[in-house]
C-alpha cells in the first residue's frame, strides 16, 4: 500500500493557470476565494484526505460494506471518517451560504473533490451524490423542501442518493416502472430500484432518496417521469426526524470494485407505499434529474482523474523503490531503480502527462460552471453554460477512460506484484472500471455530445471553442520560450483535424444520424485529446513566463513544459487516429450483419 | 454467465488461409494433418472445452484454489476435468510420437490451445506450463531424463512448472539466489521461488518443477544459472514414484484474477535440500529455459486472444438479448436489442476485427514454428525461425494488450451489469490482466524486439517481413473484388510508416540505446497493428476468391471482407499514432528529471 500525497502544487497550478481561479475570484459572490483561503482549504482538505480517508481505502476494499437484514454496515472506520468530513463542513464548500454552504467556486470544490476521490473513491461517492441532491433542491425545490432538507444535506449530516435505474430501465430511463400515486400533499411510491449507490448505510442519521417514478396515466417514456424526495426517515416540520418511511435495502451487489461503497437494491412501498414529495412539476422529473446528473457527470470525470493520480503515485513509489536490472547504457553492474529504465520512464511520464491534461480539463469545465452561474453579463453566462454543456461529456468520458488506462499502466509498472492484491494497484484497476459506466455510459456521453451538444446548436459551441484554441495557439506560437512555440505545430494540425471531423459530424448527423452515432465515441475521444494538449500548452506557456523571473520553483515549472511536450509527442497523435476512425470508420462498423458478428 | 461456443469456422478459416495449414501438412512428418483429422480434432476439442471446461470457469473463479498446510485443493470439478483432458490425450498433440505425442502441427495445437483458454484460462495454464516442460526436455534432456519424465508429462499424468522468479529476481532473472550443490549424480537445491503457477495442486500425481538455481562460485548474472528438474515425488528407474522430495508450497497469492490457478510460493530444501537433476550443462540454464519461455510466450499471447474471444461472445450474447432504447433512426417506439445501437455495434465489430487479427497473427507465428522445425530446406528453416523469433514478442504483447482491451470493451457493452460479478464480464477483465505481465512483461518483450530481434540482425528479419507484406499488397491491389483492393491504400501507408520507424529504430538503437528503448513499446504495438491488418487483408482476398464460386457460406465469407474493412478503418490508424510516439516521443519521455515525476 502506498501513502497518498496530495499533489497540491499541481492542483494549485491547474487552478491558477488553466482554470484561472484569480479571475473567478473577481466574480460576484466569490470575493472570499482569496489566494490565502484557497491555500488553506487545499491544505486542510489534503490533510483529511491523506490522514483519514486514504488509510481506509485498502481496508475498505478488503472488508467491503456488509448487508444484514436491511441494515448496511460500512467498513471499519468509515462512519468515524464520515463524521470528520461532516465536522469539517466539507460538504457545503460550493453551496449557497443561505443554506449553510460556503459559497466558494466550483473550480475549488472540484479540486477538493479530486482529493477525496484519490484518497478513497468508495468513500467519496457518498458526498458526491449528496452534492447532486443539494444542487437539485437548490434549483428545483420548494422553499419548504429547501428549508427542511437542504441544511442537513449541505452539512452532510444527511446524505443523498439518486434513484433512476430499474432492471429494465438502464440507459433508457424512460422505461422505468416505479409508480407514484398522489395522496393529499404527498405521494405514495412503489417499486424497485437497482444500483443505488450508498442507498443504505450507517454513516448518517437520514438518507434522502431522489426517486424517479411514474404517475398513473403519465405519458410513455421520459416525458412521463416525475421526481420525488423520499426520505428514509420522514422529517417533521421542525426539522426533527419522524417515522421510518416504507422503503428498505433488499440486498447489495457483488461488484468488481468500489467494495466499500454499498450498491443497493432498494424496495419502495412494501406496505402502504413510501411517502414522497414532488420536486418540480409532475411529468417533468427528467429535466430536474438532469441537474443532478450533469453535476454528477463532472464529478465522475473527477473520479477518473483522481484514481489515475492515486494509481500513478503508487507506481511512482514502486518504480523508485524497486531495484531490478542494470542501466541499459554503460557497464555499471549495480542494480538500478526501475524508474531508470526507459520503458518504465515512458509509462510514468505518459501517465503524468495524461493526468495533468485530465486535471486541466476538469478544472476548466468547473470554472466555466462558475462563470455560467456568476458572470455579471448574461451573454457571458450563456456562453459559459454552452461551454460547460459541451465539456461535460468530454470530462465524463475522457477522464474515466483515462482513469482506467492509467490504473492499468500503473499496475503494469508493478510487474507481477501488480496482480497481487496487497500492493493496491489491482484495487485502483478494479475501482476505476465503474467510472466509464455509471452516470451515463461513455457511449451515452458520446451520443449526448453529438446530439445535444453539437447538432442541436449546429456546431456553434464547438466553433466557439475552436476559435479560442486557434487564437490561443497563435499567441503561443510567438512565445519567447522555444519549447513552448514548438508545441504549436502538432496542436495546430490536431485542431485542423478536429475542425474537419466536426464538419463531417455535423453534415453526416444531419442526414444519417445512425452513421454519425457510429463515429461518436472516437470523435469524443479525439476532441478530448486535442483539448488536453491545448490546455497543457497553455500551462507550459504560463510556466515559461514565470520561469523568466527568478522562480524558486524552476524545476517544477520546467516540468510543466516538459510534460506538455510528452503529451504532444506521445498522446496527441491519437487524436488523428481517433478522428480517422470516427469519420472514416463509422460506415464499416455498421456494415456487418447480425449473423456476421 | 454465457456459454462458450467454440468459433470453429473462424478458427478453421484462420488455420487454412492465414496459417496455410494445407501447405504445412505437406511438411515431412505432418502427413497425418489431413483436413478430416483437423476437423475432427477441432470438433472434439471444442466439445471438451465447451462442455467440460467452460462451465467451471465462473465457479472456479468464485471458489478459487485453496491452501491448507502445504496441500492445494483446486476448485470443485477441476480434478475431474483434468482427468478428462488427460484421458483425451490432449497434452501430446504437437509432440514427438517417440515420447507418446501425436506429432501434429503447432499451428493446429495453437488453435486447440485457444479453445482451452477461452473455456477456462485458469485451467489451461496447467497444460500450457506442462507443454513448456515437455519441449524443454525434448530438446535439452538426457535420454534417461526423457525416458523417465517425458511420457507422463506428454500424457499430462504429470504436470510441469517453471521456477524462475524470486522476490529480488523478477524481470532480472540473473539476480536469483536459489542454490544448487552437486551431490553425486544429482544436486541439492535450496531456496524460495515465487509466482509459481500450478506449483502445487491435486490434479496430477506428480509435478515436475523446472528450477533455475546457482552453483557455488558460478559467474554473476544470467551466465551463472543452471537448470534442474526437481520432481515433487522422485521417480524410480522403472518410472514409478518414489519418495517425496524436499520441497513444498508455503502459501498461495491473493490475486486480481485467475483465482482457480494456484500461484504458489515454493520452498526448496527446508531439510537436506531438494534433489534435482541438471538439464543441459552447468551455468547454461538460461538458454535451456528460453526454450520453455519462448514456447510459453506464444502460449500467453494465445491466452490474450482466447480471453478476448470469450469476453466478446459474452458481450455479443448480452447485446443480442438486452432490449433497451429505441432505434436511433425512424420513429418505431419499440425497444430494440442494444446490438442495434450504432455505438454498441461499433464496439462489437471493432472487437471482432481485433480478435480476428490477433488469431491470424498467433496462428501464423505457430505455422512458422512448424516450418522452422520441419521444412526440408535448411535455409527455409532458418528463415522461418528468424520469423518466429521476430513474431514472438509481437504475439505475446499485442495479443495480451488486446485481450485486456477487448475484455474491457466487452464489460462496457454490459453497462452496469458488467461491473457485477455474476455476469462474468468482470472475471474476463480481471483474468486477462495477468497476461501482459507474466512470461516477460510486455515492456520486456519490446526490449527483446528491438534488441535481439531487430538490432542484432540489423533489421534483416524485419525487412524480410516488410518485403513479403509489400509483395502481398501488390497482389491484393489487383484483386478483382474492389472491396479487397480498397484495403491496400491504408495498409500501404502503414507499411511505409513502419519501414521508416524501423529505420529510425535501427539508427537510433545503434547510437543511443536508451532512446530507442524509450520508443520500443509503441513501436512494438505499431508493428503488430500493421501485421494484423495485412493478415486480415490476406484473409479478405481469400474469402473473395472463394465467394466468386457458388459458396454456401457466402455470408461468412463476406463477413471476413467486411471485418478487414472495419480493421483498416478503425484500428489501423493507431499504427501511425504509435509509430509517431515511438520515434517522435522517445526523447521527451526521457526528459523529465526524477523530481519532476
Amino acid at each position: 500500500m502506498t501513502d497518498y500525497v496530495p499533489p497540491l502544487a499541481d492542483i494549485r497550478f491547474a487552478l491558477d493557470v488553466q482554470a484561472e481561479l484569480p479571475e473567478l475570484a473577481q466574480l460576484p459572490g466569490y470575493a472570499e476565494a482569496t489566494p490565502e483561503l484557497v491555500d488553506s482549504v487545499l491544505d486542510e482538505a489534503g490533510r483529511l484526505a491523506a490522514e483519514v480517508l486514504a488509510p481506509l481505502n485498502h481496508s475498505g476494499d478488503q472488508e467491503g460494506s456488509r448487508y444484514d437484514n436491511g441494515v448496511v454496515r460500512s467498513p471499519a472506520g468509515f462512519p468515524e471518517a464520515y463524521a470528520r468530513f461532516v465536522e469539517g463542513g466539507w460538504g457545503g464548500l460550493p453551496f449557497d451560504p443561505a443554506h449553510g454552504g460556503q459559497g466558494l467556486p466550483w473550480a475549488l470544490a472540484t479540486a477538493v473533490q479530486e482529493l477525496w476521490n484519490s484518497a478513497n473513491l468508495s468513500f467519496a461517492l457518498c458526498p458526491l451524490l449528496t452534492q447532486g441532491a443539494v444542487e437539485l433542491l437548490e434549483i428545483h425545490g420548494t422553499p419548504l423542501q429547501q428549508r427542511l432538507f437542504l441544511p442537513r444535506l449541505v452539512t452532510g449530516e444527511w446524505t443523498g442518493t439518486m434513484n433512476l435505474t430499474e432492471p429494465q430501465a438502464g440507459s433508457d430511463v424512460g422505461a422505468l416502472k416505479t409508480r407514484a400515486v398522489r395522496q393529499g400533499a404527498h405521494y405514495r411510491i412503489t417499486g424497485q430500484k437497482i444500483f443505488i449507490t450508498w442507498g443504505e448505510h450507517d454513516c448518517a442519521e437520514n438518507i434522502i432518496h431522489m426517486v424517479l417514478a411514474r404517475l398513473p396515466g403519465a405519458p410513455a417514456g421520459t416525458k412521463g417521469i416525475s421526481l420525488f424526495i423520499v426520505p428514509k426517515f420522514l422529517v417533521k416540520d421542525d426539522g426533527s426526524l419522524g417515522a421510518r418511511n416504507d422503503l428498505r435495502c433488499v440486498s447489495l451487489e457483488s461488484k468488481l470494485g468500489i467494495h466499500a461503497s454499498p450498491t443497493c437494491l432498494m424496495a419502495y412501498g412494501d406496505s402502504e407505499g413510501a411517502i414522497g414529495y414532488l420536486v418540480g412539476r409532475e411529468n417533468e422529473g427528467m429535466a430536474c434529474m438532469f441537474t443532478m446528473m450533469n453535476n454528477a457527470r463532472l464529478g465522475v470525470g473527477v473520479q477518473g482523474l483522481a484514481v489515475a493520480e492515486r494509481a500513478y503515485q503508487g507506481a511512482r513509489t514502486y518504480a523508485r523503490d524497486r531495484l531490478q536490472g542494470r542501466a541499459i547504457d554503460g557497464d555499471d553492474p549495480k542494480p538500478v531503480a526501475i524508474l531508470q529504465h526507459p520503458d518504465v520512464r515512458r509509462m510514468l511520464t505518459t501517465m503524468r502527462a495524461r493526468i495533468e491534461a485530465m486535471r486541466a480539463l476538469a478544472y476548466v469545465a468547473a470554472a466555466d460552471l462558475d462563470r455560467a452561474k456568476r458572470a455579471p453579463d448574461a451573454a457571458a453566462r450563456s456562453r459559459a453554460q454552452a461551454r460547460v454543456d459541451l465539456l461535460t461529456p468530454l470530462v465524463k468520458s475522457w477522464l474515466t477512460d483515462g482513469g482506467c488506462e492509467v490504473a492499468s499502466t500503473a499496475l503494469q509498472v508493478h510487474g507481477g506484484m501488480g496482480f497481487i492484491e496487497e500492493t493496491g494497484a489491482a484495487q485502483h484497476y478494479r475501482d476505476a472500471r465503474i467510472t466509464p459506466i455509471y452516470e451515463g455510459t461513455n457511449g451515452i456521453q458520446a451520443l449526448d455530445l453529438i446530439g445535444r451538444k453539437l447538432l442541436r446548436d449546429r456546431g456553434a459551441a464547438a466553433r466557439d471553442l475552436f476559435a479560442e484554441i486557434r487564437s490561443s495557439l497563435t499567441e503561443l506560437e510567438t512565445a519567447s520560450d522555444a519549447r513552448v512555440s514548438a508545441l504549436c505545430d502538432g496542436l495546430g494540425a490536431a485542431l485542423k483535424t478536429l475542425e474537419e471531423a466536426t464538419d463531417w459530424m455535423l453534415q453526416t448527423g444531419a442526414r444519417d444520424l445512425r452513421r454519425a452515432a457510429a463515429g461518436a465515441t472516437p470523435y469524443q475521444s479525439a476532441l478530448s485529446t486535442l483539448l488536453g494538449g491545448w490546455l497543457l500548452a497553455r500551462g507550459a506557456a504560463a510556466a515559461a513566463a514565470r520561469l523568466s523571473g527568478d522562480a524558486p520553483d524552476a524545476s517544477f515549472l520546467s516540468g510543466k513544459i516538459a510534460t506538455a511536450r510528452v503529451y504532444v509527442d506521445n498522446i496527441l497523435p491519437r487524436a488523428a487516429a481517433d478522428a480517422a476512425a470516427a469519420t472514416g470508420g463509422a460506415e464499416s462498423t455498421l456494415a456487418l450483419t447480425d449473423d456476421q458478428l
